[in-house]
């Protein structure tokens, strides 16, 4: 039976050691959808369509966040991000944030793409809060998973 | 109309000038679901249940994600932290993380409790990911939130 | 005769203790300046011209920067910043960063809009290094101070 | 011609996925230059002179600041820094501070040679500004840089 | 019988919310030794003697420490430390770092002072390991504190 | 004659550069004794011993401080940390925190598992404080460390 992996036989929290495994390529991509009142998303789809910085602002809060990832999750390790792409999507009542992680290294990059969609989403919901208090942010998890020992993945709906 | 308050008139990002406001004690209640399949969250409760650490990592990394959100959402005050507390309650298939923050200040806390509540999310989404890929994050939104000029807020579903 | 008021009689570093002095509101502009060939100020206008975010990117740096200059400066204060503000004019072959940082704290706000000047220049610098590798940072100083006992400050040229 | 490497054909910021690049060796070497009243900067060269901590605590700046290029500077990757180096000479009226950064990395390492200067460079400046209120901060540019695809290249004046 | 303030009665970690508590000026005075062989110390002492940076550089590391007490111990408040020293006194065997660190909160600042003096210590151990594996640190205490409801408090030996 | 690695000819802070040096295998391990009254350590043994927290917070600021070693320390290098684990041994009067770090880097882990090591014992100490201000940290120094051109040691007591 599986068992969680960063907590020991007494229940101990762990890091995992990797130091025994090569360094592969690996992609992970990720979402968050930022859900609000069609009017709040037109504020920001405006600012967007003019020359505003809004989704500037929130793709290098996702950026910065997942060059953070070690210091923000307590058992991550510290991997190198050879890049990290933060794209938005206009729904109705809800903006799609789509990211994707690079890294060559012993472990996933999972948690930094599914970071970078997190924080960017809670970057958003900063800059509307003062007009929408139902912000709802969801749907957060893993799109899609390359490299590594324990197979590729894709999420099906 | 209501506008983005973290945004000039030319759309570019600006921090709200805050220096001419009263500090207020404020509190704001947040919180983040965290879905899998139940036997993913099977492993965590039988953790908690024994002496295992893996709430408390979720908590220290959601008390420690609170006391750096103006390093993490761009356009946030650095506010004084006086409490933060992150609960924890079990359903079938999701975990629901509630979390109360407080501070004395000229602004609210409402970021400060929405990420200790989503970091504390991805942390238990790290410690879980090896058994279930499949984990999803959401019902990220605030609960309540009073102090400050513009009138008490409670979510109502 | 004036002497350095962080280094004490032994010339060693230290702080400067502000603990019985009162918080006054207090407001510091500084700037930075990035000459580079009129070329590369071109591929940099036009991306502000279009939707881009070369600009967003500069702004966001600096303001993140302004926040955490008790950690980048050894001996400087943790100040509650409360607003702080990136302009960009664009001339020939130089663009001009204007800061401006606002507290209400017992000591002075300069190094912080220094900071969010320079690290927004290192940040343009950074996006347009791989085309001009001649890229110059320069006049870097305090535009003007205002509050505290030491007087108000205006830079004349 | 040329284009902004950090900026995408929408103009929208992003990192440079490096992650199909060689780690190779490379050196860059930059500068800047802290310009003060002749009487100022006595006084700091009397502290380096004694057993003064002025120059080490600039230093020391500039080197933690050179470890942490990828937090300030959004669309930067983290390079592991294998060796950075800070030194100081005077002129009349002006401290010029000198940076070798070296790495092992599939991208170079200007941006930390740069950061290093800079941030020594308002240490300087915040240990010296309750004396002088018109110190300026200028000619941060790279001396030279080896290593990489794009060739070595020498700051010629 | 007193309780773990830091631990409810679930036994949960948390804060202690100090939002009802007035601020007031406090001290704390701390120490940490680093005993090492009398050859290891000389080398420190000579470095100190002659202009070197040795004893800046664990100057600069303790003051920085205490500015990042809330990053590092995961329950502490952040605190606005308006004051830290960190002072050396050299010994046969032992070189003894004293620090003392000053608020205006409405909680002590402890943590500060001993963290300070503690990553001071850490330095010095980093500078001098490559020469004396059996470098020890220990006698880290409070020597004093000043201020808080508590009272004061003189370690006496 | 042994010299000190970290400093210049002319005795200035430097780092070391290992860019020629091959990565190795290499692990540390390190302790931290932290002394208090036994009804002191009753409280911390309890907590353990029931569901609570107290290690578990303590575990995770070693684990997190040792990912942050190179901003506490100036001048160590950014190593990739595989690996990092924190244990506790109660005695009647004493808490003994036993670490271990692993790396793939061309220098050593020891300052990650002394400061593991170190961080936990300072959380202890800021959770019992309010209890007990005789609390005393020491007996903190390398157990071991193997890998690395400068051969194995054991500490021999």
């Amino acid at each position: 039976m599986p068992e969680l992996t960063h907590l020991d036989e007494h229940g101990q929290a762990r890091m995992v050691d990797v130091s025994g495994k090569a360094a592969t390529r690996r992609v992970a991509r990720a979402q968050a959808v930022v859900g609000m009142a069609p009017q709040t998303l037109s504020l920001i789809r405006d600012n967007a369509l003019g020359k505003g910085d809004a989704l500037a602002v929130a793709r290098v809060a996702g950026i910065l966040a997942a060059k953070r990832v070690d210091e923000l999750i307590p058992l991550c390790h510290t991997l190198p991000l050879w890049d990290v792409d933060v794209e938005f999507t206009f729904g109705e009542d809800r903006l799609t944030i789509t990211t994707t992680a690079v890294t060559v290294a012993p472990t996933g990059i999972e948690m930094e793409a599914l970071t970078a969609a997190t924080v960017a989403a809670l970057t958003i919901y900063d800059m509307a809060k003062a007009v929408d208090k139902r912000i709802e942010i969801g749907e957060i998890h893993l799109l899609s998973k390359t490299g590594g020992k324990s197979g590729d993945f894709t999420w099906e709906t």
